[in-house]
């Protein structure tokens, strides 16, 4: 993909973006705000998300709140089919976007103190107002005075997280303290039903309840997605504690107390009533969260749940959160990355790491990775070209192969319909076109511009499958399978092409290449050169392939692999159109980019900045400025092709134009500055890299993070700095530090290794942590490793 | 605009079309059909709509039918604003596009045949079937005989129109012939209110009801539509005959009789009885129609009505069609052109003008042409540069100046808009676009490659002027407001070209030709060129206004106008780009179009045709294949620029790449056609121009007729066979003949003159019906007539 860190492009409304999230606290492992805005709301729900890889949510109240909010609870994989809407149809065009459904919130709690409802949005005073994203432990805490309207005080504390240990099972401790004598506090745990996706292309619902149970402390409520029919079961079961005792103290389910709001509210409650003196403490403990039918038939959804959901409440909230500390200290073992004089630059790195960690963590084979995660709804939570290009170099890095594996394997799985995918725009005999969005396979955009021609994500998903294979030496997957992706991706290309008999070469006409403000060019250099490659990986392929005869006679035979493609297929490669200035020693971005009213970015006024918000389109398009690494993009992909001086001139020429209105773009140009030894560039591109939301760079993180393009961010690190490549099988490092760091370590999972690498001002030192003894390039000196 | 001559491109929805509209009965005056099939339905409702330039209906059926249809009435010049639909959001879209309203449908009559309803869709049997659309005399007839589902026999005579004469005026003579006795009759002449916009964004209801009123023979509703705040009132008196003679046989209104089909629905109804005898006849005369707040204060508009239909039912129906036929008499004095020997071509050519005077006849200044004139709802009913490219010639031929005179004041009037639609795409400095669809200036599409890119319909707009003026020599109208228009469009391509420093050119970048089958290219040529010829007519204008210091001073406040700005688009003219092959003599119709895989149109295989309906997007748009006339479009304005043999090379090139899949395409192939002298390849375009919707070429007709493209129908006979130009302000006539023809007859209106031309197979006959002699070229002579 490449996400707009804007509203004004990829979003279906018109609405500009709340005001900008202020900075939280400068803190190594946690992320603190003190602040308590209205305006700030939907940013702070997106920073503090929390989520286990499988299930996630925004970081909303558990009380009321009558300000504007966007409540969301989502589980990976569990979407409903959103009729495609466009203004004019193109013949192709999907029928549906997949999007992931807003499941009904366990979360909440709604109080009366005294018979008034407490409403965060409406009480006299909040103060001493502290959130914190605790990122080692994985837990969101919010801690604060309240006072109400009738001058009541309460202080209140909450803490919850998604057990990353049990993938179903959400915990809250709700604590409130009453800070006068004589307080009624009337408390009712529910599920609020009344939930409908924020992103709805026809306002439609997406699910409806089928069945509902509840008892003294236990709820149940079963959702259908309509049309997908998926299952949702939603659950939750509350314990009270005064003074450290469990009370019994429950009253009957009270529809009238539910709706004090005056709203018409579809809810599944219990009641609960205290009288607290001054300083008396009442604590809820709330256990609950999701199954679906991806993991159990129907039939036994509900069961599962109840046992699931005793399962849980039988072991407690600080048990529960316990087993969820030890598991994400597994995690940071494995990915952390320590950045040492620079908390700044620690606390992002970290929070990135985190946040793909809760988005995905490879638990599940069938998941991928949203470029919202559980975050927003943007995008629908569906799989784009991000996964191959920014986060699977991550998930290699930091987990057992089989994640990245996996993440691949879906591909494989899905090339069937990748094969559908490209009969739509004409070309046949098994040649794939991957989709630009998808949750099975079958495309979900709908932007004849981006659908239809942002092609080179097919060279993605090959990129991703030679960087799978370099990692773990695993080229069985290849003989297995890959090459059958391999294959239908270069028939793809092979027929993409045409002949131009002016130029006497190959050109592929009408695409969109990396950089989406040129749309329909001809001849992307990018794309062109992706495509020349993958035929030329897809031979390499095939020949290591042939010295075992019988597995290459069963692939010719399943693919029917003709001689005369890998003839076409060498032509194609040899005769490809690559546009180049002589003049200038640069790639030309695509043709007739040299012809544009070429004044660099930094002569825009402020104001016009970003352009997605306040140019029309075609203005952006016919105007120079880049939106994302395009030629670049190559460079980072095809290093080995180019030397430095190219890359040079490239990077001086191009970056001037260059706006990063995508989040994608600033790993790139930070990987990049590195090679040309611009440290301080680099360094800044890292900061935008990994604080694009927490210094919410964009004004938009209301709508939800960034979640895919913080693999990029990793990236920066790992490949940029840490100048990590894999050259003919060998892993090589070759480390900068920027001027702002004493030392920064990382871990690499490589083959079955786990390596640690500490580069500091004046030593690097590369530990063997775990396998076998190795040999490895640092700074381009062999090197053992034991 | 360009209308697709099929669904799947501008259609919004994806379903393929009806079956084919099968052809009628050749007859010079009249479009007959003798079939009765339901998959014919929608398609002789389009065909046989009738209307009176402000109200218009598709030709549903007075009874109840079962089957699919589509039911229409409109009123030109009352709109809803429906909400912008897009996948994703632009900046700089529009926030509505402006659609007709689908009014209350007052021709409606229920009928019971002793007590079952009759139901055309599920009758026994339907024989003798008949349709008429009379021509000559504007009216549409039906007879038919019907057998129940019991048995009972009738014979049916329907006639309507609406009438020329009073705009507000439509009138049913609805005959029942008994076919045995004692047949029970039981009739329900209503309002039908439960009629909706088929093409709605949001399926939003667009007008409510606000008033009705009820008598024995008199129905009023008024209408508010929801937003705009138009009102409308339908209203109709329903008359019965039996034997000749005025039954007062009224029960009263009856709800129940009128729930008989099952469904529910908003109407308001009289109830009558009757009992017939075999060869008994009932006559139900209903005469109605619309009164609208464009004409009345609101206020008043109940009652106007009231005097609007009273004054007509005063007079009846036979003196209501007889008035209509005079005045048809006089349009058709005015417009006919006479065909002999080829009656497909005559009764064609008639169609379009009949067509073309039913939309639109010049009566309100403050109206304008929908591309679909009131025969279905596709592009809103609002004005493309249709209007100006196909529609002004047509009326400056065939009415008083003041017709196209009023329309090009519309863009007068709206030019404040087009200026404000110019600063979405960031220009400044008063330069005006003018919208791609619109109803009162304000831009209405929402494609960003047409909206933002089709920016050639600004110059068609200067060219409309030009050819008013060229016809009236009313040169005043430029001094007094054309000019104001000419500036505009002069700084608007001053600005929206840049200078290139590779080609050492200006150029422009990112369009849509009118070839909507290539977006966003750069350098159109037609473009260039049409921006080339605005700037050189905007400076020639301004020179001849120079001699009078006055006036010229006052447009230099007014405008602001800077010498340096002259200066500049000298330059512009001077250097802009014009794509050239010389090794091919041709124009290239955009950068990059020799690149494509250049194979012939007629290689393509039958059943990817239409490709609008079998193509993805990207492959329509990589091919070599052309919409509609785009460099050729560029020979018809500027026919004295370029020697034929120029002409004869672009024509062979690009004519074998041109799929006509607009219906704008044909009449401009067939005007170059003839200056080639290929007159067999002229009348081939010609016959595929008139005759698009009664040989239902596209398969689409269902969803209306190309009206606008009815005065391309119409070029092609007077400058294509008739030659009829104006050089140096002089007319021009080079006629020729096809083969098909015996003799051709046309008349003029040109500068307060009525001019007749005969052109024979020996002989060419132009006599001066009104006005003053006058010096002509005939064949490049100089002649007088008086």
């Amino acid at each position: 993909m490449t996400k707009n860190t804007s509203t004004g492009l990829w979003g279906d409304s018109k609405k500009q973006t709340n005001s900008k999230f202020e900075s939280c606290e400068l803190n190594p492992w946690s992320i603190i705000s003190n602040d308590f805005k209205k305006d700030q709301i939907l940013s702070c729900e997106s920073i503090f998300s929390t989520g286990n890889g499988e299930i996630g949510q925004r970081a909303n109240f558990e009380e009321d709140y009558s300000g504007k909010q966007l409540t969301g609870n989502y589980i990976n994989g569990v979407y409903f089919k959103d009729r495609t809407k466009v203004s004019w149809w193109k013949n192709g065009y999907p029928d549906y976007f997949a999007k992931m459904v807003n499941c009904p919130n366990w979360n909440r709690l709604r109080i009366f103190v005294n018979d008034q409802l407490l409403d965060i949005g409406s009480c006299k005073e909040i103060s001493f107002f502290i959130r914190e994203l605790n990122m080692k432990e994985g837990w969101y805490k919010r801690d604060f005075i309240l006072e109400m309207k009738n001058g009541e005080k309460l202080k209140i504390s909450s803490k919850r997280f998604y057990s990353i240990k049990r993938k179903e099972i959400g915990a809250i401790k709700y604590s409130i303290t009453s800070l006068q004598d004589d307080t009624n506090i009337k408390i009712l745990p529910f599920i609020d039903l009344n939930v409908k996706n924020n992103d709805s292309n026809w306002n439609d619902p997406f699910i409806k309840t089928i069945d509902y149970e509840l008892d003294k402390t236990n709820s149940f409520v079963i959702s259908k997605v309509i049309g997908t029919e998926f299952e949702i079961s939603t659950f939750s079961n509350t314990q009270f504690y005064i003074d450290g005792v469990l009370s019994e103290n429950i009253i009957p389910y009270s529809t009238s107390a539910l709706s004090a709001t005056g709203k018409k509210e579809k809810v599944i409650a219990n009641c609960n009533e205290f009288i607290l003196n001054n300083n008396q403490e009442l604590i809820a403990f709330k256990i609950g969260g999701y199954c679906n039918s991806n993991n159990y038939s129907k039939k036994e959804l509900k069961n599962k749940s109840k046992i699931t959901l005793k399962n849980a409440v039988n072991l407690g909230f600080d048990k529960l959160l316990n087993e969820h500390i030890i598991e994400w200290n597994n995690i940071w073992f494995h990915s952390d990355i320590q950045i040492k004089g620079d908390t700044k630059s620690q606390q992002g790195i970290r929070y990135n790491i985190f946040q793909l960690n809760q988005t995905f963590n490879g638990s599940n084979p069938k998941l991928n990775i949203g470029p919202k995660g559980f975050t927003g709804e943007k995008y629908g939570g569906v799989t784009y070209w991000d996964t191959e290009a920014y986060c699977i170099p991550f998930y290699l890095g930091t987990k057992n192969s089989q994640v990245a594996k996996n993440l691949i394997n879906q591909r494989y799985d899905q090339l069937e319909n990748a094969i559908k995918n490209a009969k739509k725009i004409g070309l046949n005999n098994g040649a794939a076109l991957y989709p630009m969005a998808t949750v099975n396979g079958e495309e979900c955009h709908n932007e004849w511009e981006i659908t239809f021609e942002e092609i080179h994500r097919n060279a993605a998903i090959l990129q991703a499958i030679k960087k799978y294979v370099d990692y773990s030496s695993d080229f069985d997957f290849i003989k297995n399978k890959g090459i059958e992706i391999l294959i239908a991706v270069a028939r793809f290309w092979a027929q993409r092409v045409n002949y131009s008999n002016q130029l006497k070469k190959y050109v592929i006409l009408g695409v969109t290449g990396p950089n989406e403000y040129e749309n329909n060019v001809d001849n992307n250099w990018y794309t062109n050169y992706s495509a020349k490659w993958c035929l030329k990986y897809t031979r390499d392929s095939l020949f290591k392939i042939s010295n075992d005869k019988k597995v290459y006679d069963r692939i010719v035979e399943k693919t029917n692999l003709k001689k005369h493609e890998i003839k076409k297929w060498i032509e194609i490669e040899n005769n490809i159109h690559l546009p180049y200035s002589e003049e200038l020693n640069i790639f030309i971005q695509n043709d007739g980019f040299l012809n544009k009213e070429l004044i660099p970015a930094e002569k825009i006024p402020k104001n016009e900045r970003p352009l997605c918000q306040n140019w029309s389109w075609d203005k952006i398009l016919r105007s120079p400025y880049i939106k994302q690494a395009d030629v670049l993009q190559g460079f980072y992909y095809f290093p080995d092709d180019f030397n430095l001086k190219l890359l040079e001139n490239n990077f001086n020429y191009y970056e001037k134009f260059t706006v990063h209105e995508s989040s994608l773009s600033a790993s790139i140009h930070s990987i990049q500055s590195v090679k040309l030894n611009k440290l301080d560039k680099a360094y800044k591109y890292f900061l935008k890299a990994s604080r694009v939301d927490l210094d919410d760079y964009n004004k938009e993180i209301d709508q939800g993070l960034h979640i895919t393009s913080m693999g990029g961010a990793w990236m920066s690190i790992i490949e940029g700095f840490g100048g990590m490549k894999i050259t003919n099988g060998m892993l090589s490092i070759n480390p900068k530090i920027p001027k702002n760091w004493k030392q920064y370590v990382f871990k690499l999972n490589f083959r079955n290794r786990l390596i640690n690498v500490e580069v500091g001002l004046k030593e690097i030192k590369i530990t063997l942590l775990k396998g076998k003894p190795m040999e490895l390039l640092l700074n381009n000196n062999k090197i053992n490793i034991a």
